[in-house]
């Protein structure tokens, strides 16, 4: 019997890729608005190009980018792209579409949830507290705080040894293959890959790791009924494999 | 002849002393909320004190807090923190009372205006760019930009030099005795001390380099008249020294 129903954070409850999209761009138009003297395009470029190369966490993508752009360091424009970049962010976090009825239904049904993410934990934590999802997770398990990234094995065995529950009572739902799907499956946990967002059209290496496939969160009850030998027709929940 | 008035910017144009309090007061109940197990009063004496050994610009302010509280860390408590704090700054920053609407008279009349102000440079410029100030000034000139604090004699030295002008042709107007009105006057500018926030009792110990005395940003259009030889009545304005 599934007891427990882990879930990635990020484009799987929390919907960040386009989020992050979205703040990068007025970051950049704030900074131009403000006087940064080069066209959007050459800008928003290099910026992807910066976090492709220090990551999405450095502290100091735009300082970099007038470094990149060989344009004379000015604090007003670094500000400017603080403050786009802030006030998106900060406005326009939403959960994915479905996220916050799933949890509802699944808590009801009587599954303990929790979180496993990658990323920065305080970050993290912010997400969730700005979401209000805190209630519906009994643990959030941060790999940062491990030592170790998404598909590490140890992560995924800390989830299962804070929850008390072997891996066989435990589904992973994450929109990753490599790192959810792949990294559950590796100690012995129950899959399903969410289909979605930037990854939804992910190359298929690793899609044999996942027993299920869904397109929608909503189709997580059913999946769990098909886990448990309930009655529930799987004609819509694609077995992967 | 004045030609231009520079401008303090924290508790001179922003209205931040008020602002930081309640941002903290925010903080620490938003990290009550998520279950930090700590009355109100003492947590927030703790980051009363903390900040106050650690400055106001330290970034770890709660992580450190949970650490003099000997609580074990928690990142959801950090995020509690951050996201109170922050909604609070990002949403309730205002400028001082009349600020606007003197910058306004000022501009109208001619005076060419800059701010000199200590501080980050980034976290400067967004006040500046949140209140929507910066069309109004000409210049800002940020002391650590200069690797010097106010009264240093460097920052305002390179002020005047930057406007292109002579001691006797600018004001400084700002709330700190010491730092503002002690330091332009060590360079020879005129000085108006506005007495205002947390330091409008200051001690009295540098008054007697305040050349004007206003407890409204208003009063400063006749106290210009004044240092111009207008015709201007300066019976609301009390020569200091």
């Amino acid at each position: 019997m599934i007891e427990v129903v882990f879930f990635d954070l990020d484009d799987t409850i929390a919907d960040t890729s386009v989020l992050a999209e979205r703040a990068r761009r007025n970051a950049i138009e704030n900074m131009i608005k403000h006087g940064l003297p080069v066209d959007f395009e050459t800008a928003y470029n290099e910026l992807l190009e910066l976090i492709n190369e220090y990551g999405s966490n450095f502290s100091r993508h735009f300082d970099y980018l007038l470094r990149r752009l060989d344009i004379p360091y000015n604090p007003k424009w670094v500000a400017a792209g603080v403050i786009g970049y802030h006030n998106t962010k900060f406005t326009q976090l939403r959960d994915v579409r479905h996220a916050r009825k799933t949890l509802i239904r699944l808590s009801k049904a009587g599954y303990r949830l929790g979180i496993i993410t990658d990323g920065d934990p305080i970050k993290q934590w912010e997400k969730i507290l700005r979401l209000e999802l805190d209630d519906f997770f009994e643990e959030v398990i941060i790999s940062d705080f491990e030592g170790v990234k998404k598909p590490h094995p140890k992560i995924f065995q800390k989830a299962l040894k804070v929850f008390g529950v072997s891996a066989g009572e435990a589904v992973m739902v994450g929109d990753r293959l490599y790192s959810d799907i792949y990294g559950a499956k590796g100690v012995g946990m129950h899959t399903v890959w969410f289909r979605y967002g930037k990854r939804r059209n992910a190359e298929l290496e690793y899609r044999e790791y996942a027993d299920f496939v869904i397109n929608d969160l909503l189709e997580l009850p059913e999946v769990l009924e098909v886990l448990n030998g309930g009655e529930g027709s799987n004609k819509e929940v694609h077995a992967g494999g």
